[in-house]
């Protein structure tokens, strides 16, 4: 059977519709590439005209985006088959006939969309659920993440610790979606305080280091974080297949000259290094290079452990849009790229690692105790100026949440507030 | 600077070694693909060239095999910087000179390499140590995992409950890694016991259902596992962008007719599909397609979740093995994919899933209670028969561990048991 941008065995045939509009509202709005669409709470649109063909069906909608929804899409998403985005669908693809065609469709009394198949089932689909799931390229581009970069001067978006579940629960993660880092006020100092702004993030990991890592400086130090060294720009656990998602450092105490923290947006450097040098661009997103944690003793916060991590620098999404960032100087072990390549990309590492730490780049602040920073660990990098426990203590307690943990909270949480961008194609990081 | 390959400034220079020759044990014995190599417990080898320019050196060794290290890479892994493989790493790349070049290299007293840079910097280097670490793309394929496949009739890897570090661990582990699955008997059908069972392969997962999932039938069931129907050969948490790794199901309980468990290798059915299909292989390795599982109410184990992760059915590593299955035809959400290239889609995945489902790819057997299944949840796919509880009761107990703990569990025991391959390239599963 031919794909659907090929001719069909049988001509397209034309229904012109005389259905009612449909009213989408809030959720919808960002469903549909609009030019010059600003996202009103509700806007009405209609299907215009139907075709239909062997190998699908096509509708024309009133703002004049045409959608192809292909005969086995169809077949697959018939409702009678059970929700598509619950746990409890029966029917199963592997079942489907692939050379299924469709013989008929139109508008029916309701204002459904009916296909027949040739296997003689029916379906009908909601035009609203259509046009919200239409798979045209440009309306998938529509749900693209919004985001707005930081460098050096940018204030950070500031919280006093919310409450669960209201609107500056919502603001918050916004926040963290679009700027990659908000500052949370009015913390608890005790590791309940931690935990209570960690579960409006999401369920905490069980890292390495334990749910809770607290930073201080130990004698026997077995992380760099333990000393009192400037920790240059970099991203956690980059050693790890999925490394963690949303971190929150916060301040318990700080009585200290120095260690005051450090904040790069890796997705707007990255995007500046895309357009001043694509060829290291396309180096850093397409080379694997390890990352490795290798402790052969265990420690109080964890075993022993051997972890390698193949990667790319700066990972970019089926769409081409950056996605994720993995960078940290003091975990790349040897490079295994191929030698012909190598110069190159050393060259284009160099100089990413120089942007990163450019202070231009640089957010700088001292974290006050009841502070705490929430970040998102795959794109704003995080590092600390050395500092000196003459004059005092520095406590800041660590702890992270999985990427995907935070995200389901988002979109819950848009649900449940009744907010536009549950669909939101967001950034899924940097995974190996 | 002109890449290696390419005429450098200065015309190599050739020097000839007059080393002795260098003993590589265990660890070494898969570094160098050598034709016929059959992995000896140890072999010699030893530079017999050493050629340098301004991009870097060379250094054929005695068997044969040529090695280029770029200047770049060279004064990168210098160890006056620290250990590369460890957390103490000072040197920094983006303090490198990108213009750096070598002015000399040779073979120094001691038998190491001397490498010196227009820097002034002068760096030696272990032999042995380079030429495991060499960067040329043969020899990283010489560290190629070791995996053999399953099917129907295959015999199962089977272990009584091992105890931790010894040889009958690190077979356990091996097995895993090598065919997807090992069956262990022996294991106390209390939550200790599966406990015991999956602190030897790294630490469990606190999932989206808990640390341990107790799969009975339950009467207001929120999951497809809590009714008695069949279920088909899937992999667990598609829709998170990082999948369980290693699952264990623990057979606590069993009295009912029916309820067989069913294997299917991933891996496998993908390499014949790559194949008989080409093409069809091509689109499930490069097109992702939304997994989705959307709970708005919160259950016993856990809270509401709208998860979405967008992912590749099957999934090539960068030396084009394949790394990790993704397939559950209850949590594909509505595919929006290119609607020119959905029909194709569609007819690859519907081939892929019936020789998913085609019994002669499956294993089948009745677990018993105090068995339990330990699996690669992103290679070997798991289902089960349909079954009636009239005759009794079915409890299984179900616990993950992430993909890199168990590899980093099992490169640390490799190390400890002193066997070879703690360098072996792990399929690193199929993430987002």
């Amino acid at each position: 059977m031919p794909p659907m941008s090929a001719p069909a065995r049988s001509p397209m045939t034309r229904r012109v519709t005389t259905s009612p509009m449909i009213r989408l509202t809030r959720s919808g709005c960002t469903e549909v590439a609009v030019p010059g669409n600003n996202c009103p709470m509700e806007f009405e649109v209609a299907p215009t005209t139907l075709e239909f063909g062997e190998t699908g069906i096509a509708i024309r909608w009133s703002n004049g985006h045409r959608s192809r929804f292909h005969t086995l899409w169809l077949r697959d998403n018939c409702t009678s088959g059970g929700d598509k985005r619950g746990a409890h669908r029966t029917a199963l693809i592997s079942d489907l006939d692939p050379n299924l065609v469709v013989y008929d469709a139109h508008l029916n009394d309701d204002g459904d969309v009916e296909v027949s198949f040739s296997d003689g089932h029916v379906s009908t689909f909601d035009p609203g659920w259509l046009l919200a799931n239409c798979p045209e390229p440009e309306t998938r581009l529509g749900r693209s993440r919004r985001i707005a970069h930081f460098r050096a001067g940018t204030p950070l978006r500031e919280f006093s610790l919310p409450s669960a579940g209201g609107d500056e629960h919502g603001d918050l993660l916004d926040a963290v979606k679009e700027w990659g880092v908000a500052l949370v006020h009015d913390v608890p100092g005790d590791e309940a305080g931690t935990e209570q702004l960690a579960a409006l993030i999401g369920k905490v990991r069980d890292s390495d280091f334990g749910r809770l890592f607290d930073i201080v400086v130990e004698p026997d130090a077995w992380e760099s974080s333990q000393s009192t060294e400037a920790q240059d720009p970099h991203t956690d656990d980059p050693y790890r297949y999925s490394p963690s998602g949303t971190s929150i450092l916060h301040c318990v105490e700080v009585s200290t000259t120095g260690g005051d923290s450090l904040l790069v947006d890796g997705f707007a450097v990255a995007e500046q290094f895309r357009d001043d040098d694509p060829d290291g661009f396309e180096l850093l997103s397409t080379v694997s290079v390890p990352f490795v944690r290798h402790r052969a003793e265990s420690v109080d916060q964890g075993e022993d452990v051997h972890l390698v991590a193949d990667a790319t620098v700066i990972a970019v999404d089926r769409d081409d849009e950056i996605c994720g960032i993995r960078f940290h100087q003091r975990a790349f072990g040897p490079f295994d790229i191929n030698p012909a390549i190598m110069g190159d990309y050393y060259r284009a590492l160099i100089e990413f690692g120089r942007r990163i730490n450019d202070p231009v780049n640089t957010i700088q602040l001292r974290l006050e105790p009841g502070q705490a920073l929430v970040y998102d660990n795959q794109r704003a990098l995080h590092g600390r100026t050395a500092f000196s426990i003459a004059g005092g203590r520095r406590h800041v307690r660590l702890c992270t949440i999985d990427r995907d943990q935070f995200h389901s909270r988002l979109r819950r949480l848009r649900e449940e507030l009744e907010r536009p961008g549950a669909d939101e194609r967001l950034a899924v990081g940097n995974l190996s």
